[in-house]
Parts: C-alpha cells; structure tokens; sequence
C-alpha cells in the first residue's frame, strides 16, 4: 500500500448551525436554528470542485467512512470511500450529512424545541426529501462549497441524489443514485406504513412524546424485522438461513428457532439501542411523500430542467426498489437528453447490494466520476 | 341457467367429533375427542369414489361455498365449487373442513380444554400440517368415506393437499395444489415470525392466555396487515391504489392518507373482528414447521412413494410463494414417475391470485378431474 492510499483512519463528526433566519418546509412549518451534523474526508482544492456529497439511507448517518475512536466497524459505506476507493479521497473531498429528521446528530424529533426546551417530539414538523435537500444546500453553502462534482447515495440517499439535480441543477454535475425511484410506490408505502403501525401499536409510543418515559421499543423493534426483511433476497436468506435450527430438531413451540428467526429478532433488538422511533416514523413518511412527479410534470419534463450526468445502479434480487423503477429514470432522464449510464448488477444481496457490492460498483463509479472530473461528456454504456 | 346448474344456494357447516380415543400429534402430545366443523355439497355416489376434498388457507374455514342465511358473500371457493362449475357439486361431493389448530368450528387454542374446562391458550399443543391431515382422515374415515378423487387447494391449503398425498398415497387419486410449495423458506418463515413478534409486542397477548380479557387487537391488526402485503403484487397495488391521497392534497402528518395506507388499515381492523390470535401464532407455527424434505429423503424420493396425479398451478406475480416452489415440486413429482400437469397462470393478483383467477383455473381444473374420474392417465400439458 503506497503513501497516498493509506487508509482513513480515525474520523469525527462536526455540527454546525444553519438556517438561524429559518428555512421555510415543504410543510409550510418554519424551523429554525438547524443543527447539520457532518464529516469529510479528503481535502477540498484550490478551486473548490472536487466535493462529493454523499447520501445516507434510513437508519445512516454523517459517519460515512473512516472509523471513529472504539468502534468495531468502520463507516457505513467506507468500502467505497477513502484513498485509492471508489470514491478516491485523495483526488475528491467526500462530504456526508445526517439528515433532517435523523437521530444521529441533525435536527430532528429527538432535538431540543427551542420554544419550549424540551423535545419536539410530535410537535416536529414532517419533512421531505426535498426538504433535507434544502438544509444540506444551506449547509454547503456555510462551508463555502458552490457546487458539486457528485451526489451519491442509496435507498433513500438516492432519493436525495436525484432531489438535488431537480432543485438544484446548477450546482449539481453528477448524480450517482443506486438502488431508488424517483417516487415511492404503493408497495413501498405499504411497507413503511406498517413499520409505523407497529410503532403505533406500543402503548410507549403516546403519539410519539416518549422522552421522558420508556420508549416504544418492541414496536420499534417489529418495524425493524419488517424493513429488514425487505432488505434481503429470497435467496440470499436461503444460502444464509435456509431451514437451519437453533438446536437438533424442533422444540414445537411458538418462540424463536429457526436461524433467520434469531437473526431478524437481533436486529429488531439492536436497533432500538440505536434509533429513536419518532426518527424512523418521519423518515418513512418522507420516502412516502417522495415523488419526483408530483407536480404534475412527466419525468422526463423533470429531468430536462436538471444539467447533470447520471449513473444509475439496481441490483437484480432488490425486490424493494426493484430495477424497473430505475430503469423508469434512466428512460426519462435520457429521453430528457440527459447523459445516462445505467447498470443492473446481478446480486443475491437484495436491497443490501448497494452497500455489500462493492467490488461490482467500484470501477463504474470510479470511471464515471473521472469522466465528470475531466468535464468529457459521459458515454452511455 | 338450465337446472342441472342451479347455485348451491344455502348451506350450514356442520360438526363432528372424531379422535376420541386420542390422536399422537407430531409434537408427541395427544389430543382427544377433537372437533371437526365441515361443510359438504353434491351427493356422494353409490361408490363412494366421487369425493374431492378442499383444503383452506390461513385464515379460511370449511365455508368454502354457497351461502350462510344472512352472509354478504358467499363461501371463499364459491367461484369454482358448485353446480356446473370447475368443482362440480353435480358429480363430485366437495367437502371441506376447519383445520385443526383454527378458529372457525374445529379445535383449536380458543377451544375449551376438557382437562380444565377452560380454553387452551398457551396450552394448546403446536401442531403441523401433517396433524391437520390426520384430523381430516379421521374425520373422513367417521363419514364412511375411504378414498379422495382429489384433494385440492392453495397456500396452506395446498399443503394440506401435498401432505395427503404423502401421509395416505392409497387413499388420494389427485391432488391439485396452487400457490404453495413443499417446504417453507426462510423468506417465508421471516414474515411470519415478525407476523408473530407483532403480537406478542401487544401487552393483551398475555403469552396466549387472554380470553378472560380483551385480546391483543392491536398486535394481530399489525400482523394482518403484514399478511396482507405479501398476498398482493407491486403491479396489483399500482392499479389498485396508485398514489392515490384519500383528500386532495398531502397533510403532511403521521396518519395514513394514501389509499393504500387506508386499506391496509381496514384489512388489519376487520380481520381482528373475525379472528383468533392464537389460531394466527399456531397457524403460522404449522407453516413453518411444513417440509416435505424434512425426514432427509429428497423431494424425488417422498414423491415415488405416493400414488397421486397432481395438477400444480403457480401466479406470475405470486412473490409470496413464486413460481419456482412448485416447478420443483413438479419436477421432483415428475422425476418420480408420477404424472404431473404444471401451469404458471400469467396474473397480476399476487398470491391472492389462487382465489381469484378463476377463469384462469376453471378449464384445466375442469379437464384435470374428468381425466382422474374416467381413470384415463393425465398427460403432462
């Protein structure tokens, strides 16, 4: 390993304050005083244009890559990101913000009320996606970065990734949008609806003004086994799981048995320790609401006010954001006379794929963003 | 109409009690004196070998055609069973009956436990598809009838079908099974255990022993609409309910206001109204424990020991239980030298297709019987 592909190593999150003024939501709700928690990786260069946003999905956050002090993994998408990686922090200045709504550091309904000192809780405000748009924008803005080489993300980060070059076009060059839509199919709502319901479910949830009790924590807990299980393939699960028992045979009794049992109850009891249940019911709502058509305008009437070039990657076993909605994109943002390179990669991660397919994802990403760096117009594979 | 196809009109399910010796289930413990609600329609012939038995689903019970004195729709199978239709009532004897472990008339945990009087709750043993079918001959054995023309029906109860197949080859002509497979997957067992986690996350669960209280409503409505998702199709749910707001614009709060939040909620709060919790935790518990491989034999091998021609149907868009479960039953009923009629039906229904694509069904139905009742050999299509 050479100097200049030395690993990330330790990283920290900053804070800062945005939109002191207040940032008028889609809503029609004024928040103020917007706390946006962020890293970066990778230096910016003299002439400010080599900054890379990227896009976290539901449960991430600011911490991307790199590791912070005592952890015992890295960022979530530190496969990716980093000297020599796909997204080469030695040519590019990387940068990740935890969004409006979140848990982990930004505002969201966990945060301090600053007209009463306690927590929003359900007196929060119900953001969009194009509302987290917005803050990142006034974020960057504060930091002095004018523009964007790339925004990257998956799920919904890459819901994000199109956002920004539909409110944004001039300061967007590229869009790199993995495992998405462009609006949330009824399907997907249903989904997160019944996540919500099994939050609503738990007498701890009281309309969401838990902090000073218990929190909803075994509805919490369902919704995860719900959203977890759309993450993962059929088959994945087989080669995974398959039938395996816990024990011998079969205790014939209703609770737990079968590895993929135990394996989903884990997750449902590690993500409470984690997130907040008010985050999870916002940030659903926002990927419900999301629909780049909404105002009545085609997609390809949308993406031919945006002026990025696009890559756009499903994964074959996504049964949540299954590739033909992508492909749906890519036709509109083409038939736009966008520049589009799409790919469907095969995986039997499911939805996972975009974080777990690295190896797949590495050398388009890498090609594509050299492309856009040296301002050649990017050929359609 | 001619009078030969005159509908069934009225019926009235019956009931009986079989085993009262006592029935050795899988789990090793025993049942006695178990109750068995059935419903019958066409007369059985002087032979007695015009019986075909159908098999319910989940949350079906033995009215599967005509009519109950003031019902609002008629029997679950009522498309296909009756005079003139694919079930002939004309020429065959249809019968179907609650399955053990259910809510609707046989025995199961709601039902009084004679050695306190008392319902079983927690107590009631965990029983398999395998002891549902016991229960079915005994009950048939009780009505004199020796053997089954055919055993038809889907998901669960085309389990039930396959089963008897393999529990009692001398007894079963034919079996026609849809939208089922012969082992349950992780994939399945997944959304069942978070059907089941949602209900014991609702305090009212009380470990299975609340029928002195009120009933974990609230839980068994968040499993229900779990169940509910997984029967549709992203395409069915696009037609269906699209993005469809219930007002005209968003109200950018928690509530449901998409079409299919509201409907997914009504499945949810109506299905708690007619059904069981615990019939729901044992009912799931049987579908996860079925495995036609489990005894370590391939699929082939448990195959060459029954005596069955089987009709097997899948639904292009049943994600549920996709296709591929049954072409490898039908390739492993085929590799064993029986003969097998396979046919994937092109639907947008989903899983619920087997319910509802009767025009679909009806001909190869219709054409597969005529064949088992002439005892011709049935030709793979």
């Amino acid at each position: 390993m050479g100097d200049t592909e030395k690993p990330l190593g330790l990283v920290e999150t900053r804070s800062v304050r945005v939109c002191d003024e207040g940032l008028v939501l889609d809503c029609g709700r004024r928040l103020a005083g917007i706390t946006v928690a962020y890293e970066q990786y990778g230096a910016l260069n003299a002439a400010r244009d080599n900054v890379i946003l990227v896009c976290h999905a539901l449960s991430g956050g600011a911490h991307a890559a790199g590791w912070h002090a005592g952890a015992i993994r890295p960022g979530w998408w530190d496969v990716l990101i980093g000297p020599g990686k796909a997204f080469d922090t030695n040519r590019y200045s990387v940068v990740c913000a935890n969004v409006l709504g979140s848990c982990y550091g930004s505002t969201g309904p966990a945060s301090n009320d600053p007209s009463t000192g306690r927590p929003f809780g359900s007196r929060f405000p119900v953001v969009t996606i194009r509302d987290m748009v917005r803050v990142q924008k006034a974020w960057l803005d504060g930091l002095g970065i004018p523009g964007l080489l790339a925004v990257a993300g998956g799920s919904m980060g890459g819901m994000q990734a199109l956002q920004w070059a539909v409110s944004y076009p001039a300061a967007v060059r590229s869009v790199i949008a993995l495992a998405t839509t462009s609006r949330h199919s009824p399907q997907q709502i249903a989904f997160d609806e019944i996540a919500r319901r099994a939050v609503e479910a738990d007498p701890n949830w009281r309309g969401g003004d838990y902090y000073d009790e218990d929190p909803p924590r075994d509805g919490l807990a369902v919704a995860r086994m719900i959203g977890h299980v759309t993450y993962l393939s059929d088959r994945g699960m087989q080669r995974k799981f398959g039938r395996r028992l816990r024990r011998d045979g079969p205790s014939y009794g209703l609770d737990p048995e079968f590895e993929v049992e135990h394996y989903l109850q884990h997750q449902g009891q590690t993500f409470v320790d984690r997130f907040d249940a008010n985050a999870l019911m916002y940030l659903t709502r926002a990927l419900d609401y999301f629909d780049l058509e909404a105002d009545g305008r085609s997609l390809a009437d949308t993406f031919s006010a945006t002026d990025a070039a696009f890559l756009l990657m499903s994964f074959s076993s996504d049964w949540l954001y299954p590739p033909c909605q992508l492909e749906a994109v890519a036709t509109a943002a083409t038939a736009a006379g966008r520049t589009v390179r799409y790919r469907e990669i095969a995986s039997e991660y499911g939805h996972d794929a975009f974080l777990l397919e690295h190896r797949a994802q590495e050398p388009v990403i890498r090609e594509f963003l050299a492309g856009v760096a040296a301002g050649q117009s990017i050929v359609a594979a």
